[in-house]
């Protein structure tokens, strides 16, 4: 029997609660995934509004690289500070492997700081990354969408949790496309239709 | 010296990721409560995107009223199974000590179900709940405001986690109502201005 391939999820201390859970929650309901949660340290974790999550993979641990289907890194303060070399080794070996690698608000700079996102149309500058205008459709409503897809990586912007994990379903085929843009078109623009 | 109030989380097994995540926070950055984490049994409890969160207090033993600001109540699966009496002995503490409570999604349901929300605007009916209307400042978009407060009881649709927590906030008063009018409109429209 084939084995689930999961996705993980990485968790720094102060991870901010809100950007990723649109995307494990979307990922895991599919039902073709598991998530799993991976830190530098044993855990638990706790977020930027007080959760202590635990952890299921220590990252120096982790070797089921086949079984890798993405690794999604959320922002928060554990970014601020300090270079976190662990975790850009373990973001180089999941790219080796040509698994996608998604990342958001703090977590591009750190990106960016190590050079993953050179040469791509990923700035790691949060303020210049999220230029691409896109209308919604069946609403005057034009946004910008604040979500960058290139070179095996996913990148967003704090306020776009939801065009973050539009992206991220989209890499990873949880739903058909036009499930996927009406799924984000709801959380985006609420009770509109 | 004053102990500083708290808000407490209440988890329920497959609770909502995304729902009470800006809420929390807000809450707990504004540095002026601690948020804590409430469940019927010691947990971990398990959300929808498969986070198992630690639990700070079992409904059964919490006693310190004086001390709280307010419950919230996220969403989930486990709101579609049984009646929750448990919770609902709670909520009505809870609300005995003038202190409000804020759900959103399958929370409202389970409010609706024990008569939380009667004689209110609420209707405890996701599809009638919200239909105010609301525009938003500086742009043209006009968007469905998919939050109602009233009676002590804040409530909100799936699609709406940004709104709730800026009825949270006003309510809790975390920061002016400018800021926070400011706040929602960055995180519902994203980089716009």
């Amino acid at each position: 029997m084939m084995q689930t391939k999961e996705v993980l999820l990485l968790l720094t201390e102060g991870f901010a609660d809100w950007e990723a859970a649109y995307a494990i929650t979307g990922i895991r309901m599919s039902q073709q995934y598991a998530v799993k949660t991976i830190a530098a340290a044993p855990g638990p974790v706790e977020s930027m509004g007080g959760l202590r999550t635990e952890i299921d993979y220590v990252l120096e641990n982790y070797s089921n690289f086949d079984n890798l289907a993405m690794l999604i890194l959320p922002g928060g303060f554990g970014w601020q500070e300090g270079r976190h070399d662990d975790i850009a080794s373990f973001v180089k070996k999941v790219r080796e492997q040509n698994v996608p690698v998604a990342a958001i608000c703090g977590a591009t700079i750190f990106l960016g700081k190590h050079g993953f996102l050179d040469g791509s149309k990923h700035t790691g500058d949060e303020l210049e990354l999220f230029e691409e205008e896109a209308g919604y459709g069946g609403t005057d409503n034009f946004v910008l969408a604040q979500v960058a897809v290139d070179g095996g990586f996913v990148t967003a912007n704090e306020t776009a949790a939801v065009d973050f994990a539009h992206a991220i379903f989209g890499l990873l085929k949880v739903q058909s496309d036009e499930d996927n843009d009406g799924w984000r078109d709801y959380f985006n623009n609420g009770m509109v239709q």
